[in-house]
């Protein structure tokens, strides 16, 4: 089993805390994005999605998508859940999550990838040429800003992004605030509630191992 | 339990087809987007990401978004399985149910969302206010015919969409194929592995009874 891997991007890093608390090691196989070595016909040929993480199983099968490999450790490592134990709590984790990846990540990708100037051509994720939209990226900044300020309300009454249970939903929550700081924003002081939940979790061997 | 539902939006219908092909009764609650009864406020103070639809679990909890209410009836009733039944399954329908989801549904939303006049200046799903963005209605559209080919090729050696298993990674493909037709997009007639995917799928009775 091979982990193909870019740890200084931010959906590699959720993986990567991911394993780290559930202490899996694992082999990894380094892919340089800045060489754009996932457009490669050999890595394409594994991962037709061209991203990074991919997870290659031991039989040749390759999986990719953050929650994919993430719901493939879970699976085979259920200590310590981090995708809810009860039905409920894996609903719950499942419904904050994504909220995080949606309104959190992807409007921060969405600025990242629609101004830095490498991405000209290639403004999206994968295979495919999309040029850069400055609509988009002005978008994505009005996203961040809204994600901020509803992922604070929610922490107002909960200790964690998905409840009461620490979950891969704080994993990707933490993960977009740090990546935020790749187009210059920052949790704001009025949401106190996510800054001290952040100082929180960065506090997590898990976390500190892959920062 | 309740399901807070609008069956002719293609979210709500995901989770229709789901539940008929697990064979699950539940009490439904209409709320009118024509008339955004999602953004009052008594359902707001439910679910602040303001979609439908929305599961209301008996003990008050709500849980929104498709794939966590999915994996609530899929944990609480695992027969048939919609979600993979090993690991490596449930990974594979995680990852196309993933990539079904971003680059077919919310491809065609983009389109729809930022084009069709009643969505000026709520381009996005939820309780934000965002402009409509040509841009992001143009890229849209190439978006959309990445989806269909990409896919035709994912289905030229597979019987389903996550592999030799029917899933929900089939479900979402299906209800975006069809919510292309909102954007006047069709499945192309050069993706004949997609089509006839498609017309194979279509004729499951879960489908024909939420079309």
């Amino acid at each position: 089993m091979k982990l193909y891997d870019y740890p200084k991007a931010p959906n590699p890093r959720r993986v990567n805390i991911f394993l780290a608390e559930k202490g899996i090691e694992i082999e990894r196989v380094p892919v340089d994005l800045m060489k754009a070595e996932q457009l490669k016909p050999e890595y394409r040929a594994k991962n037709p999605a061209c991203d990074v993480p991919m997870l290659e199983l031991d039989d040749g099968t390759c999986i990719s998508q953050i929650r994919a490999i993430c719901r493939y450790f879970e699976e085979i490592e259920p200590s310590p859940p981090l995708l809810g134990s009860t039905p409920t709590e894996k609903a719950q984790c499942e419904m904050w999550e994504h909220l995080a990846s949606m309104n959190g990540l992807l409007a921060i990708a969405e600025v990242f990838r629609n101004t830095a100037p490498g991405f000209a051509g290639r403004a999206g994720v994968g295979p495919h040429s999309y040029e850069q939209s400055p609509e988009l990226a002005e978008r994505g900044l009005h996203r961040v800003s809204n994600f901020f300020t509803d992922f604070d309300q929610r922490l107002s009454d909960n200790d964690y992004v998905a409840g009461d249970f620490y979950s891969m939903a704080d994993i990707t929550t933490l993960v977009a605030c740090d990546f935020a700081r790749w187009i210059k924003q920052e949790i704001p002081a009025e949401c106190s509630n996510l800054r001290s939940w952040y100082d929180r979790i960065s506090q997590r061997p898990a976390v500190q191992a892959n920062s």
